[in-house]
């Protein structure tokens, strides 16, 4: 039998994740597993400092007091019989593009599931609210199916992002690569009602650079981006710089 | 004037950064800016959803209610009067190798730096409690001299760890890759006053795999390994088996 673990950032009642279940469980038998509340942008946080608990919410569905790389950690070892052969993160609202995917709760579930082996693909709608899943749903549902005849990279996991258009409006897949995020002006001033100054991170403009093949100007051009992200984060070519300019 | 930044995942108190603190403050004005409290595992967590405040504890020293990658963003946009030339993030007690690098708040900060295109030194000691940060101060503080001496790879920060040895039992520095952990058995199972299973994850065996010339291989035969990690996730030959393999 073919098991898939199903996961998000945004927690097991977000619309995002009955969407993407809905749109895989024709592949197999669809597990969610996901956080009780939103965990966006806790990156790839693991919880040791204190026990979890599962609870099942209705058949196939089930939640956790913790964080996306707890529900696949504990996920594949505990809740289901066997390990999925297919882990699916998301659809998470709002683009995870450029330097953005090291914040990403939905991409770190996908990292998660790839340390264990298993092939894993991390879906965001590429779009501004209201979001429609509907057509990044059948989307997910396609690109599940091809992960699983024509398989990943070794050590590898999708990075998806799906423009926010009709389905006809969509040009194509292209497979780009991350491109860069820089952010200015991020931090608001805000005071407190004893009126010592704080800090609020986010807003701010959003300036781009990679240019070139990068998943953001695959989006821009009304494409659905596939970026592959490796586990090794070694600079290969930067060993070699360091071993020749180091002067030891 | 010569500006570093100095912050950690384990808080502004813990003896590794004012360790690290002490070692680097001779290269520049060395400030730390560091999280209240222990933030170990957040990785790459950016606090959103609420204000943060910066408290100045001494001169030099000031801390932030928020997590590692807060304080580098507050840090060098808020607190600092200039970016900083170098930041420094450590010294943890313990290793980051391998798959760790990816749940770790000591690497992410210096992956934070690395994006304002900061050159970032993430160090920590590989050994067991009771820790002795001097041999890895001294370390800490040469490697930091030679950062900023000979540069770094392009978008490219260091992860550093000492072994926890005398000075004249290390045998040199080796430029690493990142190796594979692969835990097994690490979760436990534990019940709550109320009877209700709960799952606790940590503790288990570690299983390495990578080999020669990893970060592990290096600190086990009793070198400082030196590993480079880019912040270019992308596994560009992956792309071109996705393009060849992939029927649309």
């Amino acid at each position: 039998m073919t098991y898939l673990l199903v996961t998000n950032d945004d927690g097991v009642y977000a619309p995002g994740i009955r969407a993407l279940h809905d749109a895989v469980r024709h592949l197999g038998k669809a597990v969610i597993i996901a956080p009780e509340r939103d965990k966006s942008a806790v990156s790839h946080s693991l919880t040791m400092n204190r026990p979890l608990h599962v609870r099942k919410l209705e058949p196939d569905v089930y939640t956790l007091d913790g964080t996306p790389t707890d529900c696949v950690t504990i996920g594949m070892n505990k809740v289901l019989p066997v390990k999925p052969d297919l882990l699916v993160s998301g659809i998470n609202p709002g683009p995870n593009l450029g330097d953005d995917i090291s914040y990403s709760g939905t991409v770190s579930a996908a990292i998660e599931g790839t340390m264990y082996g298993i092939p894993s693909l991390a879906f965001s709608l590429a779009g501004e609210p209201p979001y429609d899943f509907e057509t990044a749903a059948g989307v997910a549902w396609k690109l599940a199916s091809m992960a699983m005849q024509f398989g990943l990279p070794e050590n590898t996991l999708l990075n998806i992002n799906i423009p926010q258009l009709k389905p006809e409006e969509i040009r194509g897949i292209r497979f780009t690569r991350q491109g860069r995020r820089i952010y200015k002006n991020a931090i608001q001033e805000t005071y407190d009602p004893w009126g010592r100054k704080h800090y609020w991170i986010g807003g701010g403009t959003v300036h781009w650079s990679g240019g070139e093949e990068t998943d953001d100007q695959a989006l821009q051009e009304g494409f659905i981006s596939v970026t592959p992200i490796q586990l090794d984060l070694t600079n290969h070519a930067g060993r070699g710089f360091l071993q020749e300019n180091w002067k030891m």
